[in-house]
């Protein structure tokens, strides 16, 4: 194996499937980067136990200065040779595997040899023969994870809370993730694509995708295999196993009916939320109260902690309809809901202090859901 | 105490006392975060056992739209104050003392009330009576501490080495830092200043003072007393101990005479230095070989893991003259050295592959001088 390249092209590479490797695995060869020279290009791939993602170097792109001069494979110490090809001193590289799996590295007068793996012994990729094959717009797919993956449970207590729930059907993509005490759910028209698919990919998978869509990203594509799903963003594809077995009905836990109801600014609410948060985090229990005030349209953000001190504030609300409320609630949760808002208005709406409580975007209110239990307190 | 401030003029001179306060403090106060509101302006302080920072907003100054109601003091918890300061919605804020210690903070419609406490118990700062002023420009002291802080030492059990030794003598200041493994040293003539000082100011603090001193720091001035000195920047004062006992006689380490001379482009060598200890760090001997050939005049770094692999390079160099040479170092130490130097052209000199080598800019030779024992290896 034998190939030179524009150094920037590489590293880019580089940085994309070291997304997938991790220094902490139990399988030695997977803290290596495979790559493999063929007549497409050069192929660069890193895997952990749940995530693989590949990505390739086109040699018909004249902006990679990719010329392959002998085809072969091999796998590298992912950590220390992404290290060596960025410090490199010249634009240009070139990289041969001699005797054995020593691979020599040379740019400009510098020149490495480290000890390479076999290739054969690295894990293969799992095949992913399906003709049906969902295409979303980039920035859609990324808002949709970024709305979700927030409600994801980080315990190991149920595994499959960890993931966030994917239905296709009747030409909607619902998305659905809870930790119990909070849900988030998204819903995407997807006119063109008729399949049908229940699958619920682990939201750390996400997020890891998430960080590759960026806003070049005209589309990605999803394809699902009994345990396992492909992403496509150009070049690149990520696979994630999937998370076996069923997901709780979340459906029921949406309130039907509420009793107040109050539009905020997104942005403006979180602002307060957040100041009230520097008293709660210094508490022992970690809530802040909103006060609903309806007939004199007012609502007060308030925190405290016994040893520090206490706030108070009142937030702008263009309308209060129904009864009055207290209500005490995790502030962390409350800011991650926010946040997933922007700027824009929203409405929230309560039943009672010890129910759930809905925040909506007031415009297309139907496709976006956020939910939060209350915290009872005394 | 009661007074009214622009929030971004009052979070600047948080932040600049705030770099003396640590969480990690045996004397609670120092937790803490010092407001005195007097007829001068609003003095802020922050300290811990080494260093003191104090600065003065000056309510004469209209861009700090501070208005004085009420003077007083108050001491708030540092970190948490800075905190809610950092994160109150309007542009500007009032803050006043209530009933004993407790302290209202206001801002929009954002009500804050933290518990203080009494300014009586903060720990008075030294008094410093000296009319003996050294005055450097603000980039040539930030350059002198730069340039010899790197030499410090770290560890506990020769406390004298975590300084820097400042000499001021027949108008020329001298800074000297030496860890025992390498030396800095540089000189700086002040023909202004004709007094005498002799002092070693800890590496630690003088590190937190260089981050102080910005491009627009016009000056530092330096005043001494028996145990602590004061340097004034603007309006704001940086106080710090000095470390009692007798500084080492360095002049006699620097060798006077020399085998084989090279010269090189400091950043040149930086990075060639970079990518050999990409292998060495991988071993546990730490250690880079320089291989002079005089009479070819090629330079070669090299490094080596037996686990990882090994780097070879040549280095381009200006001149070569002497005898060979096969010499052994701590990169770590040369990495600090050359950057120091930044893109200028540096001499280094060499006597034998066992005797400490030195660093000297190609321009301007007399006045800096870095200095490296090399490592024996086998």
């Amino acid at each position: 194996m034998k190939f030179s390249i524009k150094r920037s092209a590489f590293i880019q590479g580089i940085n994309m499937v070291s997304r997938a490797i991790s220094s902490k695995t139990t399988i030695p060869i997977l803290t290596g980067l495979k790559l493999s020279a063929s007549n497409e290009g050069l192929i660069l791939t890193g895997s952990n136990a749940d995530v693989s993602i590949e990505t390739v170097i086109d040699r018909n792109d004249a902006d990679n200065e990719l010329i392959i001069e002998e085809e072969g494979s091999i796998v590298l110490p992912a950590r220390f040779f992404s290290g060596i090809v960025k410090k490199l001193p010249s634009d240009k590289m070139t990289l041969s595997v001699a005797n054995g799996f020593q691979t020599e590295i040379t740019s400009g007068t510098s020149s490495f040899t480290i000890n390479g793996l076999d290739a054969a012994d690295y894990p293969h990729l799992p095949e992913i023969e399906n003709d049906n094959e969902i295409s979303l717009s980039g920035d859609v797919f990324k808002e949709i994870i970024n709305q979700t993956v927030i409600a994801v449970s980080n315990q190991e207590s149920r595994p499959i809370l960890t993931g966030v729930h994917f239905v296709l059907k009747d030409g909607t993509l619902f998305a659905v993730a809870t930790d119990s005490h909070r849900l988030s759910q998204r819903k995407v028209a997807l006119p063109d694509n008729q399949g049908e698919y229940d699958v619920i990919i682990p939201g750390s998978s996400l997020s890891e995708l998430s960080k590759m869509i960026s806003d070049d990203t005209e589309n990605v594509k999803m394809k699902i295999t009994e345990n396992q799903v492909l992403f496509t963003i150009g070049n690149t594809y990520f696979y994630s196993r999937l998370l076996e077995g069923t997901y709780p009905d979340t459906s029921r836990l949406i309130p039907k009916e509420s009793e107040t109801n109050v539009q905020f600014d997104a942005y403006e609410l979180l602002g307060a939320i957040e100041r009230a948060s520097l008293l709660s985090h210094e508490s022992r229990n970690n809530v802040v109260k909103l006060t609903i005030k309806a007939n004199v349209k007012q609502v007060t953000i308030s925190g405290n902690s016994p040893d520090v001190g206490n706030v108070e504030e009142e937030v702008e609300s263009k309308e209060v309809a129904g009864n009055d409320l207290e209500i005490s609630f995790n502030p962390d949760y409350m800011k991650d809901a926010l946040r997933a808002f922007g700027h824009s208005m929203i409405n929230v709406s309560f039943t009672s202090s010890l129910r759930p409580f809905t925040l909506v975007p007031s415009e297309d209110a139907e496709n976006f859901i956020e939910l939060i239990t209350p915290v009872r307190t005394f």
